[in-house]
């Protein structure tokens, strides 16, 4: 049986301030990607949610993210390179240290918001990352977006990468996103949203904005969880899956080893 | 031989802000609380001083404190115990992560500051650091203040705990440190507070304010490192011990052991 | 005809985080204690408040608080005067700049959180808000509890105080607040908490815990806007008060000047 | 007599961490471009700078920085429009309030580091400073790099602009700041830089790194303090131009209006 990881960011909320269903995504996902402060995340709200993860068997990893609370990590920025190495360790570790505390392990790390998608393209800041990541503990997976020139990167550097697909999101032809400023880049609609992934886990590809068929080779698929909407799509999208005999489940670290 | 420790706060830098001369000071102590980027430090920063440490055979504290850069986490605070726990996990994590970066392991947690100063009384705010640093890593020894009631609660609850005493600091006849706001609580002569620890550490005893000799049991011994003068008396400390025969190590956690 | 101003803590999202329904508030509150960015508050969140606010003519009052995000301000802590001067300094300038930007005026301070909960009593504390205020500008008015000893403080200071009430809150037969661990502390239901505040702003007294009277001096009532339920509270307490045939509006400074 | 302001960068420390000698640069400077609490400085330390250059009638401006303490407001950032508008206000009224408590008065604003850098040729965050300068305080003179589009931007929306030149740095020939990636851009003897300045003063040229002459049109010039070289530097070139005949003095605003 095929079998497919969803994952979503968890554990973003900030002392008086929630964000998300983390209860309710919990028992959607099969991967949390959660805070580890520097975007979003206080240590305690983050240990509740890693606790509520341990116990239903979700996959823990660390959303590492810039040092940009007001901006909630979605700003660029340009950090050194010793400065990235060293707040990417950091917020592992941290996150390590509060899974332990969970009675859970941090399995993979996958970049939030402004850092994800720089270091999708900007080999500097992705050197970093995978040098961040190698150091502080190799047997982390990184998880990136499906199609881009990082997971090239990481494999040689010798991470193991598992890649992404976005749910609700559009594809050009050639196999990457649609720029959220374009017409239809973001889908809507729960049903046409699990369908398209179902195909995508089944048969590795998924219809593009201009309606050819473009191969998305991805072991995880990523949900929002920060409105009722996304939280309904999500539900949808895991009902979908099952009813069509896939099963979802933490990605195998192993599995996509080179 | 009989063996002393010497610690120091270290890793106090803050971005394009420096604090102490942790390279001379790291000549010169066997222990290093290191910041962990609650009361100051930056990751990159941190990291530089624990490769450092780790270079020379310093043994690596994890020196933790509340949440506030503006106060150098020397005001007071009432974090609950969730939230206290949560910071103090988080730290030791965070801390963890740079030094397995650095080649190193973090083998002690000594609180810094306000923090320090409140457990050494506060048995709620004592109990939720002991509860943090069982949670991440029991083998985790704690340093804490001699003839201080945390030292019987954290070794009540399982903790192993080193007592230090602290160099250029005055003691009452009971054992106590004098208030800083009292005359004669800080003392500058680099001979006379040579002489003190090493006897102290042959003979169990300092000469206490009102001349009383009082019995301090202390496995460490403090010492600062944020001015010149700092560094001098810490250097002529170190050589005051080494002259009159004794070595200069690591604690070892486990002869401390209860 | 008698008024009263009903005032609320409004501004207090924070980047991506939102807290609170502004906009429904400011169509009930006559005054807006505006968060200032050290509790709560980004500049671009607060300066809309502003702006929604100055369109309705509803005061704005600046709502200071300790340096603390990560505890929404809540907990208590010990700033040393020059610190807790210059902070109070600090957020009352950056607020009458966001307001000044917003067409509208700062016309009064009122104190957030663990800081109004301490300055109600703590001297010293009391006494750094009170020189903060008076040297960026004599003219603001502090908000206080109304029955605490800040009151006097605050006058033989030579600053101009309004007293407020607390709509959803008991009092003691001696005029003072129940305290929130106390049986009935908060009152939940709309009906009887506006026919206590109509009575307080008609006869000058509430009905106490214990069943007696008792006379509550108060120009100003607080009413809290961070759920459904306290919006609705709110409304209700607006209306009751106006078919009382009491007219809400902003305190007049000097009005209550003695 | 012609007449020249310099200016430095002070109120530069924070909390527990000095950085310059605001002491020594406020006796040798005309204008003080003081941080306000986003890229460096706490209130309490920002205040007594203020007092400090008020007690010699230093002329005080806004060093409005992106919001990261951690980098010292030395990163390229991206906030959209309504962030840095609210962020470069909130920062001016911050200092306009603590300038009040100090006796004095806020005059121009001069961006910080990377915010500096990027507005003297982004079009869109230079509207941003710009709007935000104009709705708190139209009469706020910007401080502006010489030769950037900045200048012209500036005017062209009703904003008063000085332009400054830069003691310690070399020009290209067509009046551009050397990259400090160049071999030679940074000058270091106090006698040189001295005479550059001079020259500039009396006859609008400077000797650029190829030789020829360029003309520099500026009203003050910036010098640094973060080293005792630096103050050294500062200090010669104060002499230097009061030996000339040459008077340092605050720019006039109104001198430099179109």
């Amino acid at each position: 049986m095929p079998v497919i990881d969803i994952n979503s960011d968890l554990g973003e909320s900030f002392g008086a301030w929630t964000m998300g269903d983390d209860a309710a995504m919990l028992d959607i996902v099969s991967s949390a990607n959660v805070a580890c402060g520097f975007h979003a995340g206080d240590p305690a709200g983050i240990l509740r949610t890693l606790k509520a993860a341990g116990r239903r068997g979700v996959a823990i990893g660390a959303h590492v993210g810039y040092r940009d609370l007001a901006g909630f990590g979605r700003r660029n920025m340009d950090p050194s390179s010793e400065e990235l190495v060293g707040d990417v360790i950091y917020q592992i570790g941290a996150l390590k240290g509060l899974a332990a505390a969970a009675g859970t392990t941090v399995t993979y790390v996958k970049p939030h918001g402004a850092l994800y998608n720089t270091i999708a393209h900007d080999q500097r800041q992705a050197s970093d990352v995978i040098t961040a990541i190698r150091s502080v503990d190799p047997g982390l997976v990184l998880m990136a977006l499906a199609g881009s020139p990082l997971i090239a990167q990481a494999r040689a550097a010798g991470l193991t990468v598992v890649a992404e697909a976005f749910a609700d999101r559009a594809y050009t032809a050639d196999g990457q996103l649609v720029s959220r400023r374009e017409k239809g880049s973001v889908l809507h609609d729960p049903q046409e949203i699990a369908q398209r992934i179902v195909r995508m886990v089944k048969d590795g590809v998924i219809r593009s904005i201009d309606g050819s068929d473009v191969a998305i080779d991805a072991q995880s698929v990523c949900v929002h969880g920060d409105s009722p909407d996304a939280v309904a799509i999500a539900r949808h999208l895991r009902a979908g899956l099952e009813e069509a005999g896939l099963s979802v489940q933490p990605f195998s670290g192993k599995a996509e080893a080179r």
